[in-house]
């Protein structure tokens, strides 16, 4: 049986090892598609991050469809069932790395599009497809400075379907219409470093910390709301030690992430930690990264668009959730666009393995499909 | 001003740059002196290391002088005032890398054992010295290799004296009659990776281990006792993540050091740990490093005379103490031997410009040559 359309076009994207910042040719495999379907094109290199930014049709409204053409690495080879970058289906999956995150969405844009254009070619609107090799990245350079290319000579984005992996058991099972913010901080407790032998002529930072620590892991930092699950605390890294075994460190490292709600800002966050760490009368110092603001979108033609479309075709509404990572959506929301992510089952990504039911973007094209139908 | 002799070889010995497990000509300096003192020389490399056997007598009870001529790395030689190899007298202290640990010590032996057969020709008894290139090292190739080769020919230590720098304000002030014994855990602590937005999907080892870190920190193990301080934990090196900041690690490795007392044995100290872990639930392994075992030398011919000459030189007993870290002695106290560590001040052992007072090391050679006098 040979490959539909989008699973042909998803096998050709995933074939070509893009992983961040690379593009590796995928753009240029979606520029070939849309420039026949009658789009203006306009690459937008930044760095060593190449970016597509595509539109078709000049007037109001524009939906965009964006996503990312960079995956991230494979890692160990030896415990893939079959090579990263050569797209296999499997028991009506189709493995690779970006598969689900988000080669197959992007075929699937492309293909939906193909599609609505066959059947309206006069549509209202316009349609656009923001494209970046950075998304997995520091995204520095991709999804952000388009959008301020684009607020720079005001062209303004109404509405915005980002094709990350949204869904948990099958697509469209939930749309994300918002995302937390992100937060990290770096935090350095100092003590006074000397020989285990001697405990008191030293003063070990990982003892002094571990209940201030603990205070950080176990706070509850909001209850979340209608839209938002309660803020969460992790710490990601942590070290100590000079690597000697007789030696008390003098210093110790602890980086840690907020994904945050909207209930709290991120000058909240930073007080309430600095409280913490104070009353436990740690010195210290900690150099904050900011990630992204959250952002909301709980109403508007474009929610009401994806809901129907999925309803159509799942015959069940989705779940409206904001939880998981961050998203270059956060973006795109910043200039005001209504932004809904959908896409497929999150369940592989970033790991080894990783597949999307080829069923799923079939229907994830349908979808995508439906809903220029109903907004343009 | 001249040097004294005990100066004068002192430096000599500085001035070899001999990082362990470097000897760099140290042992062939002493072997001339004890040679032309009649002293028979067994040298003992083992891979690495330069060992020096030396005894003179055959008779019992043999009192060995022990020690060794290696030296920790010098550091940051800008921190240096003088050059860490070149000896140096700045007001009365002999400045350079093993000045108080120990070389200082070795030019006293070599000269109070010169001054001692000079009075005293036809002693009782035996006087063995044994020296070794690698005791700031991992200790494999040195002293208990020695030990262990003097053992399988039976040829037994009676009485040691150890010249680490046990002493704390003045030479003397300090004797240890013992040693804390020395274990070491590397634990890993097992939980699930993930991604920071998904902190429901991961388990993060960090969070889950605070506690129980936090109850091993601050567990009284024991008491000590008479000769003994409290049995002290500390947390050397600790470290968990991937270094991105949006990953929960699946791991988190954690080593610690007990310095324990009479009062505890391995087994109790780890089946303690143990339990801790245990109770709280923890997934984990624990990886053991043995040290040494404790050791005490509360009476005897060696401990009395060594009081006694102290006394002589100081018109002050000696504090006995076992703090600190291990030596080469507890190889040695395994054959049944009474062994004492008995040298300068510690307080600049490992430390940028190391330095000894040069009356000390006079005072030393004293001691050193009274003690042979009342054993031997």
């Amino acid at each position: 049986m040979s490959d539909s359309p989008v699973i042909a076009l998803a096998k050709d994207l995933i074939s070509r090892s893009s992983v961040t910042p690379e593009d590796a040719g995928c753009q240029d495999v979606m520029i070939a598609r849309l420039k026949a379907l009658g789009f203006t094109i306009e690459p937008m290199v930044f760095e060593d991050t190449t970016n597509l930014w595509a539109r078709r049709g000049t007037e109001a409204p524009l939906l965009v469809f964006a996503g990312h053409t960079d995956v991230v690495p494979a890692g160990n080879l030896n415990h893939w069932h079959t090579p990263p970058f050569e797209p296999t289906i499997i028991d009506g999956y189709l493995h690779g790395r970006g598969a689900a995150d988000m080669k197959g969405s992007l075929a699937c844009m492309i293909v939906a599009i193909e599609r609505f254009l066959a059947e309206h070619p006069e549509h209202t609107g316009s349609i656009g497809l923001l494209i970046t090799s950075d998304e997995e990245g520091p995204f520095i350079n991709g999804t952000t400075r388009v959008v301020d290319t684009l607020e720079a000579r005001n062209e303004k984005i109404d509405m915005c379907i980002v094709g990350e992996p949204s869904s948990t058991h099958a697509v469209g099972d939930v749309v994300k219409n918002g995302r937390r913010g992100s937060i990290t901080g770096d935090l350095i407790i100092k003590g006074t470093q000397g020989h285990v032998a001697y405990p008191h002529l030293a003063d070990n930072p990982v003892h002094r910390a571990m209940p201030a620590l603990a205070e950080l892991a176990t706070t509850t930092w909001d209850n979340g709301n209608e839209f938002f699950p309660p803020t969460s605390f992790q710490i990601a890294n942590l070290a100590a030690g000079t690597g000697a075994s007789n030696v008390i460190p003098g210093e110790f490292h602890v980086q840690f992430n907020f994904r945050y709600s909207t209930e709290l800002t991120e000058e909240d966050i930073k007080r309430k930690v600095h409280s913490i760490l104070d009353a436990h009368g740690l010195e210290y110092e900690i150099t904050w990264t900011f990630s992204g603001h959250p952002f909301l979108t709980d109403t508007g033609t474009l929610l009401e668009a994806v809901v129907a479309a999925i309803e159509e075709v799942n015959h069940q509404k989705p779940e409206l959730l904001t939880t998981g990572g961050t998203s270059d959506g956060r973006f795109i929301a910043q200039t005001g666009a209504q932004v809904i992510e959908l896409g497929p089952v999150n369940a592989t990504i970033h790991k080894i393995n990783e597949c999307v039911k080829v069923a799923d973007l079939e229907k994830l094209t349908d979808m995508y499909q439906k809903i220029m139908e109903k907004v343009l």
